[in-house]
């Protein structure tokens, strides 16, 4: 089922257990149709599993990432680095993967090993670049869907999402109400509103103005990394709250390594935090896929799916649903998570909302496990 | 009292009711003394008045502004155009220029018409640029005082400040104490939190991320603009709330003027709403005044003076201190707006805490006159 490794040779970087699966397109050619318009000649998509996929194979639970992780979203024995969801996959864990064959996916357009921006466009042998397509959240999931495809797997037990990632979910349950059973989506959102979208624009507008974007044909040797460094500063600030960050840096200042560099620059250990956190990920994140992504979530709205968001959630059929919210989440308010639990009751299906009082805002899914684990625990033992 | 106008040259523009206060300085000389080092030879600062100050010299009103405004708070006779405060100044307002003298200040360290980095250096001829010496929030305030004293004017009726104003008020009452009757500060802050410090932080590296900033020293010919456009962006985001924007915005689509302009440009309304106005006020604003102000922010800290925020707070003597607090502002929270009234309220003083539902966020001093107008009426009907 897999194509071997060999056959991916256009990511920045991919963790060492990742696999990559080539797409079969749409209408029985290899040609991925893109929401938007346009199409990709050859679509791989890089996932990593753990678990293993039963007999009837029905146990199938599909992740989505947000914007910035990889597949690893936990450790193997082939890559025993912890994953960005440890805490959340594995033997025993909330979603067990004793029961459950658990496949996360790298997002369509992203960077580590998925085909997007960065990768090698065969028509011309150059990177795509700003030539991809305009990308949507419904073709990520429709990524995910056929990768599934391609697996062997015909029918979901389970579609989980958090932030992009949760829209990505909602995609899926929309565009393929029969093929998944249960969906659990998590700081996520069925549209963007102007504040996240005004967050995300910002941050697109800085990496563009980075002279080393080169309108998006910049040298890999010589990427825009200060606008990206920028650019991820901004996210961080709203991917986090204020409250979390009151107790955990107050007023400290920043360590000696940073004093007297810059009249203007990192005087307090919240600046450095940043500065430090920002850097990791440009050295690892592609700018135009950032931007790709980016755009998707701000173009993303149920309400295309019908005429009107409740219109369009009443098209998932799942049999029971899963929203968790925080209250914290300044980028995909809690008010969002009610709306999608609004919507999906409103058209009579099973579904629960989980209101989390954690204080690390929107990010609180990666490391609030207390809060987070006995939730995703509860309703995954429930399944089946 | 007044110097004359052409003492100024040094701004880069100011409106047409401005006066200008030559101060003199500390120690019985020009110099004014600077609180984190340094000093300044000479010192103007750039104010508008209105309304009459009484014979017993016991009726005026100082006015710190925030990071932006002009000194020009309301209209007059001279300048007929309305000012940033315009509802809340004036005869038979809430702030009555029928009872009242009321003078609103440019800060120190700002560009309309007061002195700072855009000003001449006597001692180069130059523009400070970043030669001016480290501003802080206690020097605003060492410069009200001293121009009031200037204007004749010993003591105060009361000092009143919104945002970053807030602060000059609070560090106004700290410093003379007895020197000041009533004190109202509104969406303001005791000391800046990380979140706050991160918001402003990237918006200054971002400018300073700007070719055309050249450390500081650019052409008057040719500011950072680009960098100034992007950091105003930011800003704007923090002084307004997303439930606001939600029932202004949602994801209304901008208008024709930027279709097209650019794969990853404006596409949503909120986005030309950022836009238009970032550009309005980068056309007026220069580039080192924005990053001393957010710097002096960041540095501000009650604590300061006296070991603790509430022995800070324990020092000021006023009759009667009003806090104003807006339940969406995400920049100064109500929690901290609590804060400066449980310390005055520790203290054994007078102090009144009004938390007001206004959705517009941070900047609803400016535009919700429903909201603020009577709790503002109310406080100065009952002065003297």
């Amino acid at each position: 089922m897999d194509t071997a490794k060999d056959v991916h040779t256009n990511s920045s970087w991919t963790p060492p257990a990742t696999r990559f699966v080539e797409l079969h397109g749409d209408y029985g050619t290899t040609d991925f149709i893109m929401r938007r318009g346009g199409s990709l000649p050859k679509v791989v998509i890089a996932y990593e599993s753990w678990g293993r996929l039963s007999q009837m194979r029905d146990n199938a639970v599909l992740v989505f990432t947000g914007l910035s992780p990889t597949a690893h979203a936990c450790s193997s024995l082939e890559d025993p680095a912890p994953g960005w969801w440890e805490y959340m996959i594995g033997p025993g864990k909330p979603i067990d993967t004793n029961q459950f064959y658990v496949v996360c996916v790298n997002s369509l357009g992203s960077c580590f090993g998925s085909t997007g921006p960065y990768s090698i466009n065969p028509a011309t042998g150059q990177r795509y670049a700003i030539d991809f397509p305009d990308l949507t959240i419904e073709d990520i999931a429709k990524a995910g869907h056929h990768a599934m495809q391609e697996l062997g797997i015909d029918h979901l037990c389970a579609v989980v999402g958090s932030s992009m990632g949760g829209m990505s979910s909602l995609a899926y349950a929309l565009q393929y109400p029969d093929e998944v059973d249960y969906l659990v989506t998590i700081s996520s959102a069925c549209r963007s509103l102007p504040l996240a979208i005004a967050m995300r624009s910002i941050q697109r507008e800085i990496v563009r103005c980075d002279p080393d974007w080169r309108e998006g044909r910049y040298d890999s040797e010589k990427e825009p990394k200060r606008g990206m460094t920028l650019a991820r500063k901004i996210g961080l600030i709203t991917y986090r709250a204020g409250e979390e960050w009151n107790q955990r840096f107050n007023r400290a200042r920043a360590g000696m390594e940073y004093k007297d560099r810059d009249k203007f620059g990192i005087e307090f250990e919240v600046e450095s935090y940043l500065d430090y956190n920002a850097n990791k990920f440009v050295d690892s994140f592609d700018a135009n896929s950032y931007l790709y992504l980016s755009r998707a979530m701000d173009w993303f709205d149920v309400a295309e799916h019908g005429g009107s968001v409740n219109a369009g959630l009443a098209k998932i059929h799942s049999k029971k649903t899963l929203i968790i919210g925080v209250e914290t989440d300044i980028l995909f308010p809690i008010k969002q998570q009610e709306d999608i639990f609004f919507g999906i009751q409103k058209a009579g299906r099973s579904v629960e909302f989980v209101r989390l009082p954690s204080i690390k805002g929107h990010d609180s899914f990666l490391v609030d496990e207390e809060n987070f684990a006995p939730v995703v625990q509860k309703f995954f033992s429930e399944i089946g």
